[in-house]
């Protein structure tokens, strides 16, 4: 059959009640599933519930001398900080252990450059009398929402398979007024884009008018395939001191889709002079994040390579899930010319480019239908998608029969939205 | 033996070169021990390390319908909610439990304070032009450094056996620059005391006129007795509400010297509306506190009575400690008539009031001796004793034979400081 732009209206119309028959159908089931957030399966949490049995010796809490039960050790046990190295390709004095979330890390600093100023910040940025933050798009909510709820001013950066457009960015960062930028340089939230090496050149080499501009480098699926070996990626940390700017990158990365979303840990990595700097601003705040957690961790993971290794058997549990997906997007929507999606190999999300205009609709219908997506815009600055086309799915939580149920909803409600649209019909 | 203000001169010289003598004696012993912080003793640590394996069963982390090993949840997870209700004696609904550190709920409290503002500010206090904040003194030194490291103009408030000068502080809210107090209402860190009903009926009917005047209400050691059965303690969040300003007060408290010092769980209670208010605002910045960690103590702690019954197994560890101080303090420095201090009946300090100019110098001698104490001025507004007075002892760290040579080696030096300043000896 011929793309839906190639049919007669006729057909469409054919098409169209076809759909919405079925839809019907699928409605009647009563679903109640929800695909809004990059949430582990009850599978994957089984997998590392050794976790709980993993440190259960008080003799085993003393660790270089040092008992982790009690205060002390702000930027985190060594052996923490040994780990991190390990899987980020850095030095263990260029990282900062926190506690179970690296988003809150990450707001954190951002509070911090707000409320008292980075390390190359003139005056802190409250005193600033705008800020503008580079926020490639789609990307990750959370993301955009720390520096709108501080006032920045948010601007959408677009984003290529191999990364931001670099272009834009070089351009932008001339402006002084902008401070910052999001990235997620490997499976990129949504589009599971990875940074080619070229474009991490080209953050590494960035001359931003800003002294203090930093380049949030959320690293949040460093090790996470679903599919194939493990892919190096480059230390972005070298690459800025050596291109003479060693202040301007903060790297995260945290185990929250590696042993428990809720109750793992989170590192920071920097210069070890951004780290000095802002370990003591933190000790304002903290005496020490869970040191016991992060020792439970450490005997727990070990290593990057036994990392990897566990990685492995969440992409067992992962791969059928995105395979599924991608499956009946390809029979039920490929053919009909009105979407288009990056296969991802790593990471927790499919972006569905949608017919513009059809995104919001799209949700609707699945809302309707009891599949609840993430909302439509919100992997926009403001949650406000320009084209109203892009689609986050989240594969993970459902299990691979419910996951089969909401891709048939998905895409009956994707072809309704561009059948309507087709058609001038505006049922909303 | 009289006083050293009832003394000749010789007598005096005589007296002194017995000290120096024993001085010398005791840091010949090469002595490296360290009071300077409320840590508890390893001992304790062990008491509790059954923490460890309270949780091992992965079925058991299903509780209420949600899996707490997964995202969500922002507030805490329902049990712990209720668990801190019933410690604190107010409503689930009116606490926020968070992570290991109740400092960093305060901390992030007076920050988005700063940059956000609270729910009843005009504006955020980063735009106004001044902020003041009561600092009842002696008190304790990480309350003070927040509000000093947002550049708070910090005010000592003269502390009483029964709480802070009321008078003084009612009087002082009457300015609308004056826009919080720090409290520690049992056990007050350092001196032990606790604040009275008519204290606590004071702060609850207190009519700032900022409206958005917070009570910094951190009840640190609600269940800290280490003499004697429990000391019921009034809900402030009621009385507060009872008196018109329900809004006003937010008390913390965590489990930090219940169970493990780094890897406890705290909480954030207040109005409902605070709570609702502070929760959207937290969820910029955190997905979930660690809710296993949740899970772990309440299943460990259980409730109020349970964990009062814990804390007397402390007490057994900390109260022969504080009996040794205090023995020595009476046998050595009583007759002197060169200092005093309270017998407190919990918490974790004992607070020296050292004659007038002799504070830093005591501390010096005892830190020439191997004994680290809490630094002098500590316990005042940026870090200055006016008196040059007060000593924070922390006695639960070491083991009681350390302790008692530590405590002979302050009594030494505060004898020596006395001696010295009657003698006009400034031997620094």
């Amino acid at each position: 059959m011929a793309t839906y732009a190639c049919r007669s209206r006729d057909e469409l119309k054919k098409e169209y009640n076809i759909m919405v028959s079925r839809f019907e159908e699928l409605k009647a089931m009563g679903l109640k599933l929800d695909m809004s957030r990059g949430k582990p399966s009850t599978k994957q949490l089984d997998l590392v519930s050794d976790m709980l049995t993993v440190l259960t010796d008080p003799r085993e809490c003393i660790i270089d001398g040092k008992d982790a039960r009690n205060y002390g050790d702000l930027a985190g046990l060594w052996c923490a900080r040994e780990y991190w190295a390990d899987v980020l390709g850095c030095r263990p004095e260029q990282t900062f252990v926190g506690g179970n979330a690296s988003l809150s890390l990450m707001h954190d600093l951002i509070s911090w450059a707000y409320t008292h100023g980075l390390k190359d910040s003139v005056r802190p940025w409250s005193k600033e009398k705008r800020i503008k933050f580079l926020c490639p798009s789609p990307g990750y909510d959370r993301h955009f929402r720390i520096t709108e709820s501080f006032g920045f001013e948010l601007i959408a950066v677009p984003m290529k398979p191999y990364g931001p457009d670099m272009d834009v960015v070089e351009d932008l960062v001339r402006d002084p007024m902008v401070k910052g930028i999001w990235c997620v340089p490997k499976y990129s939230n949504p589009q599971g884009y990875c940074y080619d090496m070229l474009t991490c050149q080209r953050f590494a080499n960035l001359k931003p008018a800003a002294p203090d501009f930093v380049i949030m480098w959320d690293n949040a699926y460093c090790v996470h395939e679903f599919v194939g070996d493990f892919v190096e990626f480059p230390d972005i940390i070298s690459m800025c001191a050596e291109a003479g700017r060693p202040n301007m990158v903060f790297e995260f990365a945290s185990t929250s889709k590696i042993t428990f979303p809720g109750a793992g840990i989170s590192v920071m990595a920097s210069s070890e002079e951004n780290i000095k700097y802002m370990t003591k601003l933190i000790s304002a705040q903290m005496i020490s994040y869970d040191k016991i957690n992060q020792l439970r961790h450490v005997k727990y993971l070990q290593n990057k390579e036994h990392t990897i290794e566990l990685m492995k058997r969440h992409a067992q549990i992962m791969a059928p899930k995105f395979d599924m997906c991608l499956k009946i997007l390809r029979q039920e929507v490929t053919a009909k010319g009105i979407a288009h999606w990056h296969h991802p190999t790593g990471g927790y999300f499919i972006c569905v480019a949608a017919m513009p205009g059809t995104a919001r609709r799209t949700l609707e219908l699945c809302r309707q239908a009891g599949v609840v997506m993430t909302e439509a815009g919100a992997t926009y600055p403001y949650g406000v998608d320009p084209h109203d086309s892009m689609i986050r799915i989240a594969p993970s939580l459902p299990t691979i029969e419910e996951l089969e149920v909401a891709m048939r909803v998905f895409c009956v409600s994707i072809k309704m939205a561009a059948l309507e649209k087709y058609l001038g019909i505006y049922p909303y």
